[in-house]
């Protein structure tokens, strides 16, 4: 990620590739603040041993497009909406997600950095059939996490559920 | 795809995994039309030895995202903006990026399927380092290819390279 | 609705269908994370005897759009702008109202579900004489509350009035 | 329809209507210009033995919205992007689909005559089951259609198929 | 003013008019929930000597244009972003200023209500030359306000001045 | 307006003026390319004898603001949607309407030029009995114009209708 | 800047240039509400030696397009979205920078001040190499302070930081 | 600019420099597709001489963003809107505006090329003379044309106007 301020969101990719046990790092380097440490990073990426690398960003967002642009390797974009952004992302989404034929990057929602460490993993699981087996079950949790809110839903109705207020998203 | 009016944009996707030697196949898959051949094919796939999905859509575009919510592999999304999508492609944009926590879409530019066909061989390049060299040429390519095109204006300059046609994108 | 996050924008629905008598159950499927339990609810929700489905979602929001694809029935849509939805509710609208030919969804304004209740229930009052009655009694109320809030206004005047508190919308 | 210039759109509706069997009328009344039949028209819908209006207009579109105001039937609305509105539909999307609480108007897509026509079939066939099997086999159809095509391009793959020129969508 | 819950905003607009000595009323009026007695206002507004009116909405936005259909009077629209609006007033806007051919409704900026106090008064000012008067002592009233603000700035520089709170806007 | 390429939009307004007779003028006064003939105008408008001002201008539109910065007298601003303005119209729209608290710009819709017309009209039938029987019957006019149209589809019906030619907006 | 009300915003463009040493002065210009004070500082700035002018504005900003059309000086724009501004920023963001040909308005991002005093340094920079060589340095600083926080970050991992309290952006 | 494909936008900045008598070259330099010389252009421009860069991309738009990021010289961007852009210009326009504190870009209007050139002669201008008389010049010209055309409408009238086809923009 660019800046120390994007780490909150960026964090929730961590957290993701941690629970499934796969090796990653958080660097803070700046596409426009860090030229030469960016470069260095996605042009020694790949030979690091690094599979895939994910991208947060916010406003004008180009780490994740510079990135791709020089590694290789996969590259996931996150569009991030900090208090500083004034047009609520749509800035950061367009800047990642509009790259031009050839260099491909793979964006996610706005702040959706769980996602990205999710689709990591996704991508990490076709060669690895530990992480693959994580994702799977990882979805049925989430599957079956809906069923026990949809559950408690049924047996408690809509007024007691709502005084209850442990509610995901 | 949901449609073959969308086969026009997608066939980009499918000429550049032609082109790096990579075993694919193209199929009409409706999320709102044909519901059942979409689980099955979302169902399947990995058992069928599928890999990496590619699903692009216009409108309300719910085919990228269904098929992420069956399958636990990766999937790609292409935004595609026809002549019947009013709202020149933000309505599919939006419709495929914005999925919630635990169901990503990597998502590409709108109308980018040749960009999504890279990135799958991105992935699939952590696994094959054929492909893997291939995509590294490929962004050689891609490289050269300007280059060769910044030469011609350094030595036609302006006003007769506009009168020659051939101008990339 | 897809998550019980939802709930407090959805709870508007049932309480209109509660006040208006009509019959109505309130579950929490999600497109995205319970695909089966969704496809069961859209398939068997006709021959349980529903007659019209409220589906409310937000974000990249596929819940109305794939209950639609599925049954028969009349499917309104409520767009959820939550917490966590980072395009003010744009997103959801659009992912909503969008689809395709063929399969049509209802869609309401941005997280207005009171209003697919009485949507519902205008539906309904096809039908039924007494659920219509009611419809035309909640109109006239509606008029009625909105005279007595004028008549207010005028015997109280600007600064009396918005000292006092209880302002509608 | 507002004006004879949106019959181009609204004609869809009114030849779904006609393929189901339900007897219909097709009428230009405008909230901006014709107010008086307008009123005349909500008011005595019902009474005249209307069970559905479907109202379409574009720019500041008003239409829907006023005849649901009038009319305790339910009122559908297609949201027109002609070629004199310089906003591409989101105007017309926007003035249709915001409706205040108490006064709903189902939205459909912009330009969405056909899915209108279909929703309004799906209502009627709550009552009438020849329309509700009626609905049931255009939707069979549609995806029979969809697979037709889906084997047609399994059968001639890309490069035959785009060279053929009838494209659904 | 089509609920009490816009009073907040629309108040500025009788509050301008009081201070011009300009005769006004205040009156909520719904074109969706009271029909009957918005069309009664716009029908009689002319004859009860009334000579423009201003009209506040939110959301689908369609007292303005409604008004502006049944009265030959002119009409001053005010496009209200309300807590509940989802779209910070880009529906109200476009639903109000784009009107068609023959019905036009004279827009102001969200909120401005204020600016619709004025733009009245500069109306009135064509027949009236004490209120003419007014709006150009009003003009140079705002004009020495800047400028003294301006002056307040030059000497007390910019820490001193924003440790001050009386900031204009 | 700024420049002759507006004419064909904005002579829709002189039409109108000289068909009800109101005396008009048309200038080109560009705000940002002849600033003191700008000045020029807006200041001595008033005692030259003009009562309204109508100010077209497209992409950072600042002519209507500034004139009515600078006159006292009414100003009606139009934004145009030229050729060459990549926003369509929503530049232009914004830059006009969003003016601040004290200088208000009556705006219409994109290119609404006739509009603007009427509502000059409208303000000036204030004074004028004539013009505002001349408004009062183009109304009329308007409405029996859509009955005309409306006859006419019952008359022939939509297949005939769509065949024949001459259809308004 | 047009009101005192953006000083907040603004002076973060005088303290960059307060500790580049470039000497300037900061000034409450409206373009809406001090015409005269407005071009006669446009006017006159060229010849009162001032080389760049850094102009901030909201809503319907028009204050730097028009300094622009008076000046030959070079016109930076910075769109600021105060609390009033209801569409946050594009309105102001799209007021400035769409300006026609022939008169440029340098525009940098909404609330972008701080920016708008360091391009005019870069300008500045050209004729005085004092300068010049303090851009340079602000940049180097810039990469040390993120390159710190990205050592902070190595060194205490995500938790640890986050729990630390002074982020950038 | 990143391709051949914007020559046809960014020639008219070389233009505009030819006719100040602006030396200037016309590189194409690829943010994504050839980072290197991208680097090495940014990073040796100051050295070579150059004074001022104009960078022209569409898309998601590193160009400029990155050449400001790696050169001390001012950095002037515009957003190109191509054929193949689909959000017309709005992407482009976010990716160069938004950019963050420390690293700014001033940009100019969607496809401004023109005026990109002509601010870089108001810089230049500040240290050579001849070039600022040459942008005043070209000023006075711009008005002079505009109250020729305003004379010529003023001679002919609308309609004669109209029939003759020089109009410009």
């Amino acid at each position: 990620m660019g800046s120390d301020s994007d780490l909150w969101v960026m964090k929730e990719a961590a957290e993701i590739l941690d629970s499934f046990g796969v090796t990653n790092e958080v660097k803070i380097v700046s596409a426009h603040r860090t030229v030469k440490k960016m470069i260095y990073y996605a042009k020694t990426a790949k030979t690091r041993g690094i599979q895939v690398i994910i991208a947060g960003a916010g406003g004008a967002a180009h780490l994740p497009g510079m990135v791709a642009a020089i590694t290789p390797l996969p590259v996931i974009g996150v569009p991030i909406m900090g208090t500083s952004s004034r047009l609520h992302g749509l800035d950061s989404l367009l800047s990642i997600v509009q790259m031009p034929p050839g260099v491909p990057v793979a964006t996610l929602a706005v702040n959706g950095a769980r996602n990205a460490g999710i689709f990591a993993c996704q991508i990490l699981g076709l060669k690895n059939r530990a992480i693959a087996a994580k994702v799977e079950r990882y979805k049925q949790n989430l599957e079956g996490d809906v069923l026990r809110r949809a559950a408690r839903l049924d047996r408690l109705g809509i007024k007691k559920l709502l005084k209850s207020t442990t509610l995901i998203r």
